[in-house]
Protein backbone atom coordinates (compact mmCIF):
# COMPACT_ATOMS: atom_id res chain seq x y z
CA UNK A 1 0.00 0.00 0.00
CA UNK A 2 1.41 3.66 -1.15
CA UNK A 3 0.19 4.87 2.44
CA UNK A 4 0.09 8.79 0.96
CA UNK A 5 -2.14 7.96 -1.36
CA UNK A 6 -4.73 5.83 0.66
CA UNK A 7 -4.45 8.55 3.26
CA UNK A 8 -5.51 11.19 0.71
CA UNK A 9 -8.44 8.88 -0.45
CA UNK A 10 -9.66 8.60 3.46
CA UNK A 11 -9.25 12.11 3.78
CA UNK A 12 -11.63 12.77 0.58
CA UNK A 13 -14.40 9.96 2.18
CA UNK A 14 -14.30 11.64 5.52
CA UNK A 15 -14.93 14.72 3.35
CA UNK A 16 -17.69 13.10 1.88
CA UNK A 17 -19.79 12.98 5.17
CA UNK A 18 -20.88 16.56 5.37
CA UNK A 19 -23.05 15.96 2.00
CA UNK A 20 -25.27 13.92 4.52
CA UNK A 21 -25.68 17.69 6.07
CA UNK A 22 -26.58 19.53 3.10
CA UNK A 23 -30.40 19.53 3.05
CA UNK A 24 -32.67 19.79 -0.20
CA UNK A 25 -36.00 21.32 -0.63
CA UNK A 26 -37.67 18.12 -1.70
CA UNK A 27 -39.33 16.37 1.49
CA UNK A 28 -39.08 12.86 2.32
CA UNK A 29 -42.59 10.56 1.47
CA UNK A 30 -44.88 10.55 4.19
CA UNK A 31 -44.57 14.26 4.71
CA UNK A 32 -41.26 13.65 6.27
CA UNK A 33 -38.47 15.68 6.77
CA UNK A 34 -36.30 17.32 4.58
CA UNK A 35 -34.41 15.28 2.23
CA UNK A 36 -30.45 15.72 2.40
CA UNK A 37 -27.91 15.21 -0.59
CA UNK A 38 -26.21 11.99 0.24
CA UNK A 39 -29.75 9.95 0.39
CA UNK A 40 -30.94 11.74 -2.93
CA UNK A 41 -27.51 10.65 -4.44
CA UNK A 42 -27.94 7.34 -2.97
CA UNK A 43 -32.02 7.32 -4.40
CA UNK A 44 -30.75 8.61 -7.76
CA UNK A 45 -28.20 5.71 -8.23
CA UNK A 46 -31.19 2.90 -7.47
CA UNK A 47 -33.13 4.43 -9.82
CA UNK A 48 -30.39 4.46 -12.22
CA UNK A 49 -29.96 0.65 -12.12
CA UNK A 50 -33.45 -0.04 -11.98
CA UNK A 51 -34.92 2.66 -15.05
CA UNK A 52 -31.91 2.82 -17.65
CA UNK A 53 -33.89 0.67 -20.08
CA UNK A 54 -36.25 3.47 -20.78
CA UNK A 55 -33.30 5.91 -21.75
CA UNK A 56 -33.69 7.04 -25.08
CA UNK A 57 -29.94 5.82 -25.82
CA UNK A 58 -28.08 2.83 -24.04
CA UNK A 59 -26.07 4.15 -21.34
CA UNK A 60 -23.51 2.77 -19.60
CA UNK A 61 -24.65 2.14 -16.31
CA UNK A 62 -22.29 1.64 -13.97
CA UNK A 63 -20.82 5.39 -14.89
CA UNK A 64 -24.09 6.78 -15.02
CA UNK A 65 -24.34 5.43 -11.06
CA UNK A 66 -21.54 6.58 -10.30
CA UNK A 67 -22.05 10.13 -11.60
CA UNK A 68 -25.33 10.25 -9.90
CA UNK A 69 -23.67 9.43 -6.98
CA UNK A 70 -21.14 12.24 -6.64
CA UNK A 71 -23.05 14.71 -8.88
CA UNK A 72 -23.58 16.99 -5.71
CA UNK A 73 -20.41 16.67 -3.95
CA UNK A 74 -19.07 19.93 -5.06
CA UNK A 75 -22.39 21.45 -2.51
CA UNK A 76 -20.31 20.40 0.33
CA UNK A 77 -18.53 23.88 -0.05
CA UNK A 78 -20.98 25.44 -2.29
CA UNK A 79 -24.28 24.74 -0.70
CA UNK A 80 -27.95 23.07 -2.29
CA UNK A 81 -28.93 25.79 -5.05
CA UNK A 82 -32.79 25.64 -5.01
CA UNK A 83 -34.31 24.62 -8.32
CA UNK A 84 -36.54 27.58 -8.51
CA UNK A 85 -34.28 30.19 -6.71
CA UNK A 86 -32.75 32.61 -9.70
CA UNK A 87 -30.34 34.29 -7.75
CA UNK A 88 -28.98 30.96 -6.31
CA UNK A 89 -28.78 29.45 -9.67
CA UNK A 90 -26.93 32.60 -10.83
CA UNK A 91 -24.17 32.22 -8.76
CA UNK A 92 -23.94 28.39 -8.68
CA UNK A 93 -21.70 27.41 -11.22
CA UNK A 94 -18.39 29.77 -9.95
CA UNK A 95 -19.05 28.46 -6.88
CA UNK A 96 -19.06 25.04 -7.51
CA UNK A 97 -16.09 25.22 -10.09
CA UNK A 98 -13.94 26.54 -7.47
CA UNK A 99 -15.71 23.39 -4.36
CA UNK A 100 -14.82 21.08 -7.23
CA UNK A 101 -11.14 22.21 -7.23
CA UNK A 102 -10.57 21.94 -3.54
CA UNK A 103 -12.60 18.76 -2.93
CA UNK A 104 -11.44 16.59 -5.89
CA UNK A 105 -8.09 17.78 -5.48
CA UNK A 106 -7.69 16.10 -1.86
CA UNK A 107 -7.56 12.91 -3.66
CA UNK A 108 -4.89 11.01 -5.53
CA UNK A 109 -4.11 12.60 -8.97
CA UNK A 110 -5.93 9.92 -10.98
CA UNK A 111 -8.84 9.13 -9.32
CA UNK A 112 -9.39 13.02 -8.29
CA UNK A 113 -8.94 13.92 -12.64
CA UNK A 114 -11.49 11.36 -13.44
CA UNK A 115 -14.37 12.23 -10.89
CA UNK A 116 -13.81 15.92 -11.58
CA UNK A 117 -14.53 15.17 -15.66
CA UNK A 118 -16.87 13.10 -14.53
CA UNK A 119 -18.97 15.54 -13.03
CA UNK A 120 -18.15 18.07 -15.87
CA UNK A 121 -19.74 15.63 -17.98
CA UNK A 122 -22.62 15.50 -15.99
CA UNK A 123 -22.76 19.34 -15.77
CA UNK A 124 -22.74 19.97 -19.72
CA UNK A 125 -25.32 17.23 -19.86
CA UNK A 126 -24.48 16.53 -23.19
CA UNK A 127 -23.29 12.56 -23.34
CA UNK A 128 -26.28 9.92 -22.95
CA UNK A 129 -25.07 9.57 -19.28
CA UNK A 130 -25.18 12.69 -17.77
CA UNK A 131 -28.70 13.44 -19.54
CA UNK A 132 -30.26 10.23 -18.19
CA UNK A 133 -28.38 11.12 -14.80
CA UNK A 134 -30.03 14.52 -15.13
CA UNK A 135 -33.62 12.72 -16.05
CA UNK A 136 -32.91 10.64 -12.72
CA UNK A 137 -32.05 14.19 -10.73
CA UNK A 138 -35.35 15.86 -12.26
CA UNK A 139 -37.60 12.91 -11.63
CA UNK A 140 -36.83 11.67 -8.40
CA UNK A 141 -37.98 14.71 -6.41
CA UNK A 142 -41.12 14.95 -8.41
CA UNK A 143 -42.04 11.61 -7.64
CA UNK A 144 -41.28 11.98 -3.80
CA UNK A 145 -43.10 15.82 -4.10
CA UNK A 146 -45.83 14.02 -6.02
CA UNK A 147 -46.42 11.39 -3.08
CA UNK A 148 -46.80 13.86 -0.87
CA UNK A 149 -49.75 15.55 -2.48
CA UNK A 150 -47.50 18.26 -4.57
CA UNK A 151 -46.82 19.96 -1.04
CA UNK A 152 -43.18 20.84 -2.21
CA UNK A 153 -44.86 23.20 -5.18
CA UNK A 154 -47.93 24.38 -2.86
CA UNK A 155 -45.87 25.85 -0.06
CA UNK A 156 -43.53 27.75 -2.34
CA UNK A 157 -46.38 28.68 -4.84
CA UNK A 158 -44.27 27.25 -7.76
CA UNK A 159 -45.50 26.73 -11.02
CA UNK A 160 -45.98 24.85 -14.50
CA UNK A 161 -44.01 27.20 -16.61
CA UNK A 162 -41.22 26.94 -14.00
CA UNK A 163 -41.69 22.73 -13.97
CA UNK A 164 -41.15 23.11 -17.68
CA UNK A 165 -38.72 24.85 -17.74
CA UNK A 166 -36.42 23.35 -15.41
CA UNK A 167 -37.28 19.66 -17.32
CA UNK A 168 -36.76 21.41 -20.57
CA UNK A 169 -34.01 18.81 -21.76
CA UNK A 170 -35.26 15.50 -19.95
CA UNK A 171 -37.45 14.46 -23.02
CA UNK A 172 -33.79 14.12 -24.22
CA UNK A 173 -32.96 11.76 -22.05
CA UNK A 174 -35.82 9.34 -21.47
CA UNK A 175 -38.66 10.52 -23.61
CA UNK A 176 -40.68 7.88 -21.79
CA UNK A 177 -40.00 8.92 -17.85
CA UNK A 178 -40.92 12.80 -19.60
CA UNK A 179 -44.06 11.42 -20.54
CA UNK A 180 -44.92 10.42 -17.19
CA UNK A 181 -43.53 13.23 -15.45
CA UNK A 182 -46.01 15.52 -17.72
CA UNK A 183 -49.20 13.39 -16.52
CA UNK A 184 -47.79 13.87 -12.72
CA UNK A 185 -47.78 18.13 -13.53
CA UNK A 186 -51.24 17.64 -15.05
CA UNK A 187 -52.25 15.67 -12.14
CA UNK A 188 -51.13 18.67 -9.69
CA UNK A 189 -52.19 21.24 -12.04
CA UNK A 190 -55.69 19.79 -11.39
CA UNK A 191 -55.55 19.63 -7.82
CA UNK A 192 -54.44 22.93 -7.09
CA UNK A 193 -50.41 21.97 -5.76
CA UNK A 194 -49.21 23.48 -8.80
CA UNK A 195 -50.43 26.91 -10.77
CA UNK A 196 -51.32 26.97 -14.25
CA UNK A 197 -48.93 29.58 -15.81
CA UNK B 1 -43.28 1.32 -22.37
CA UNK B 2 -45.08 -1.73 -20.25
CA UNK B 3 -46.59 0.36 -17.70
CA UNK B 4 -47.17 -2.00 -15.24
CA UNK B 5 -44.00 -2.79 -15.24
CA UNK B 6 -42.64 0.71 -14.84
CA UNK B 7 -45.52 0.92 -11.83
CA UNK B 8 -43.95 -1.91 -10.24
CA UNK B 9 -40.33 -0.09 -10.57
CA UNK B 10 -42.14 2.82 -9.08
CA UNK B 11 -43.69 1.39 -6.27
CA UNK B 12 -40.19 -0.14 -5.18
CA UNK B 13 -38.31 3.05 -5.79
CA UNK B 14 -41.27 4.49 -3.45
CA UNK B 15 -40.36 1.97 -0.83
CA UNK B 16 -37.34 2.59 -0.87
CA UNK B 17 -37.46 5.88 0.21
CA UNK B 18 -38.14 4.30 3.91
CA UNK B 19 -34.90 3.49 4.39
CA UNK B 20 -33.76 7.50 4.85
CA UNK B 21 -35.78 7.11 7.98
CA UNK B 22 -33.91 3.61 9.31
CA UNK B 23 -31.14 4.79 12.22
CA UNK B 24 -27.81 2.98 12.87
CA UNK B 25 -25.78 3.44 15.94
CA UNK B 26 -23.15 5.42 13.97
CA UNK B 27 -22.85 9.06 14.56
CA UNK B 28 -21.86 11.47 11.66
CA UNK B 29 -18.37 12.51 11.78
CA UNK B 30 -18.25 15.93 13.47
CA UNK B 31 -20.25 14.75 16.33
CA UNK B 32 -22.97 14.63 14.50
CA UNK B 33 -26.52 12.88 14.39
CA UNK B 34 -26.83 9.32 13.83
CA UNK B 35 -26.64 8.09 10.12
CA UNK B 36 -29.28 6.54 8.57
CA UNK B 37 -29.13 3.32 5.95
CA UNK B 38 -29.62 5.51 2.46
CA UNK B 39 -26.55 7.87 3.36
CA UNK B 40 -24.89 4.69 5.07
CA UNK B 41 -25.16 2.84 1.79
CA UNK B 42 -23.94 5.77 -0.10
CA UNK B 43 -20.66 6.34 1.36
CA UNK B 44 -19.59 2.80 1.22
CA UNK B 45 -20.60 2.77 -2.63
CA UNK B 46 -18.50 5.74 -3.19
CA UNK B 47 -15.55 3.91 -0.78
CA UNK B 48 -16.43 1.00 -2.90
CA UNK B 49 -15.08 2.97 -6.10
CA UNK B 50 -12.41 4.23 -4.45
CA UNK B 51 -11.20 1.71 -2.43
CA UNK B 52 -10.99 -1.54 -4.73
CA UNK B 53 -7.48 -1.05 -5.50
CA UNK B 54 -7.15 -2.63 -2.30
CA UNK B 55 -9.50 -5.97 -2.13
CA UNK B 56 -7.38 -9.13 -2.01
CA UNK B 57 -8.98 -10.34 -5.14
CA UNK B 58 -10.19 -8.61 -8.54
CA UNK B 59 -13.57 -7.25 -8.06
CA UNK B 60 -16.03 -6.33 -10.67
CA UNK B 61 -16.67 -2.68 -9.10
CA UNK B 62 -20.05 -1.77 -10.70
CA UNK B 63 -21.29 -4.97 -9.27
CA UNK B 64 -19.87 -4.04 -5.75
CA UNK B 65 -20.85 -0.63 -5.74
CA UNK B 66 -24.81 -1.98 -6.30
CA UNK B 67 -24.50 -4.85 -4.02
CA UNK B 68 -23.58 -2.17 -1.41
CA UNK B 69 -26.07 0.50 -2.45
CA UNK B 70 -29.51 -1.90 -1.82
CA UNK B 71 -27.17 -4.34 1.46
CA UNK B 72 -29.77 -2.79 3.90
CA UNK B 73 -32.93 -2.64 1.64
CA UNK B 74 -34.24 -5.44 4.44
CA UNK B 75 -33.87 -3.07 7.00
CA UNK B 76 -36.84 -1.68 5.43
CA UNK B 77 -39.11 -4.19 7.66
CA UNK B 78 -36.78 -5.79 9.79
CA UNK B 79 -34.88 -2.67 10.99
CA UNK B 80 -31.21 -1.99 11.37
CA UNK B 81 -29.78 -4.85 14.11
CA UNK B 82 -26.82 -3.33 15.93
CA UNK B 83 -23.66 -5.18 15.64
CA UNK B 84 -22.92 -5.78 19.26
CA UNK B 85 -26.74 -6.86 20.03
CA UNK B 86 -26.45 -10.57 20.20
CA UNK B 87 -30.16 -11.02 20.73
CA UNK B 88 -31.14 -8.51 17.51
CA UNK B 89 -28.68 -10.66 15.58
CA UNK B 90 -30.03 -13.38 16.34
CA UNK B 91 -33.04 -12.71 15.23
CA UNK B 92 -32.15 -10.42 12.36
CA UNK B 93 -31.64 -13.67 9.36
CA UNK B 94 -35.28 -14.80 9.40
CA UNK B 95 -37.05 -10.76 9.85
CA UNK B 96 -34.73 -10.23 7.19
CA UNK B 97 -35.88 -13.30 4.94
CA UNK B 98 -39.23 -12.28 4.99
CA UNK B 99 -38.42 -8.65 4.07
CA UNK B 100 -36.38 -9.80 0.81
CA UNK B 101 -39.46 -11.86 -0.36
CA UNK B 102 -41.86 -8.94 0.42
CA UNK B 103 -39.54 -6.02 -0.70
CA UNK B 104 -37.84 -7.45 -3.93
CA UNK B 105 -41.11 -9.07 -4.72
CA UNK B 106 -43.22 -5.47 -5.57
CA UNK B 107 -40.42 -5.62 -8.68
CA UNK B 108 -40.85 -7.28 -11.70
CA UNK B 109 -39.73 -10.49 -11.75
CA UNK B 110 -36.42 -10.07 -13.55
CA UNK B 111 -35.08 -6.82 -11.79
CA UNK B 112 -36.42 -8.84 -8.26
CA UNK B 113 -34.49 -11.86 -8.87
CA UNK B 114 -31.30 -10.76 -9.50
CA UNK B 115 -31.21 -8.21 -6.72
CA UNK B 116 -32.67 -10.44 -3.82
CA UNK B 117 -29.64 -12.86 -5.43
CA UNK B 118 -27.40 -9.77 -4.94
CA UNK B 119 -28.95 -9.49 -1.65
CA UNK B 120 -27.98 -13.20 -0.49
CA UNK B 121 -24.27 -13.16 -2.00
CA UNK B 122 -23.73 -10.40 0.07
CA UNK B 123 -25.49 -12.17 3.22
CA UNK B 124 -23.04 -15.37 2.47
CA UNK B 125 -20.30 -13.38 2.12
CA UNK B 126 -17.93 -15.68 0.29
CA UNK B 127 -17.50 -13.93 -3.87
CA UNK B 128 -14.83 -11.26 -3.89
CA UNK B 129 -17.36 -8.87 -4.19
CA UNK B 130 -19.35 -9.66 -1.35
CA UNK B 131 -16.19 -10.29 0.54
CA UNK B 132 -15.04 -6.66 0.14
CA UNK B 133 -18.82 -5.51 0.25
CA UNK B 134 -18.22 -6.21 3.76
CA UNK B 135 -14.77 -4.87 4.18
CA UNK B 136 -16.45 -1.39 3.33
CA UNK B 137 -19.69 -2.03 5.22
CA UNK B 138 -17.30 -2.56 8.74
CA UNK B 139 -14.33 0.08 7.78
CA UNK B 140 -17.10 3.24 7.26
CA UNK B 141 -18.66 2.95 10.37
CA UNK B 142 -14.86 2.53 12.35
CA UNK B 143 -13.75 5.40 10.16
CA UNK B 144 -16.78 7.90 11.47
CA UNK B 145 -16.38 6.70 14.74
CA UNK B 146 -12.68 7.02 15.47
CA UNK B 147 -13.07 11.09 13.73
CA UNK B 148 -15.55 11.27 16.45
CA UNK B 149 -12.91 9.58 19.09
CA UNK B 150 -14.33 6.40 19.25
CA UNK B 151 -17.34 7.48 21.03
CA UNK B 152 -19.79 4.99 19.64
CA UNK B 153 -17.53 2.52 21.02
CA UNK B 154 -17.04 4.14 24.42
CA UNK B 155 -20.97 5.30 25.04
CA UNK B 156 -21.36 1.58 24.56
CA UNK B 157 -18.72 0.23 26.09
CA UNK B 158 -17.45 -2.16 23.73
CA UNK B 159 -14.52 -4.41 24.07
CA UNK B 160 -11.64 -5.10 21.53
CA UNK B 161 -13.11 -8.56 21.09
CA UNK B 162 -15.89 -8.24 19.65
CA UNK B 163 -14.90 -5.78 17.19
CA UNK B 164 -12.29 -8.48 16.58
CA UNK B 165 -14.97 -11.18 16.16
CA UNK B 166 -17.14 -8.82 13.93
CA UNK B 167 -14.33 -8.35 11.62
CA UNK B 168 -13.21 -11.31 11.63
CA UNK B 169 -13.60 -12.00 7.86
CA UNK B 170 -12.27 -8.84 7.06
CA UNK B 171 -8.85 -9.48 6.31
CA UNK B 172 -10.32 -12.41 3.64
CA UNK B 173 -11.73 -9.20 1.37
CA UNK B 174 -8.76 -6.62 1.98
CA UNK B 175 -5.67 -7.73 3.91
CA UNK B 176 -4.51 -3.85 3.24
CA UNK B 177 -7.62 -2.38 4.70
CA UNK B 178 -7.38 -4.33 7.56
CA UNK B 179 -4.22 -3.80 8.63
CA UNK B 180 -5.13 -0.33 9.09
CA UNK B 181 -8.34 -0.95 10.85
CA UNK B 182 -6.49 -2.43 13.82
CA UNK B 183 -4.30 0.52 14.16
CA UNK B 184 -7.27 2.25 15.03
CA UNK B 185 -8.32 -0.26 17.06
CA UNK B 186 -5.27 0.12 18.50
CA UNK B 187 -5.19 3.88 18.44
CA UNK B 188 -9.05 3.50 20.67
CA UNK B 189 -7.56 1.14 22.97
CA UNK B 190 -4.87 3.46 24.14
CA UNK B 191 -7.47 6.77 24.28
CA UNK B 192 -9.49 4.34 26.40
CA UNK B 193 -12.59 4.33 24.11
CA UNK B 194 -12.31 0.69 23.61
CA UNK B 195 -12.05 -1.77 25.98
CA UNK B 196 -9.03 -4.44 25.69
CA UNK B 197 -10.71 -7.34 27.38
Amino acid sequence: MDRERFERQIRFILELDREKNILRQTHLSGHGRRENDAEHAWHLAAMTFLLSEYSNQTVDVAKTMLMVLLHDVVEIDAGDSYAYDPEAQKSAPERERKAAERLYGLLPEDQGTYLKALWEEFEKGESPEAKFAHVMDNFQPMLLNHSNGGQDWSSRGVCRSQVEERNRHTGEGSEEIWAYMKEIVEQNIQKGSLKDE
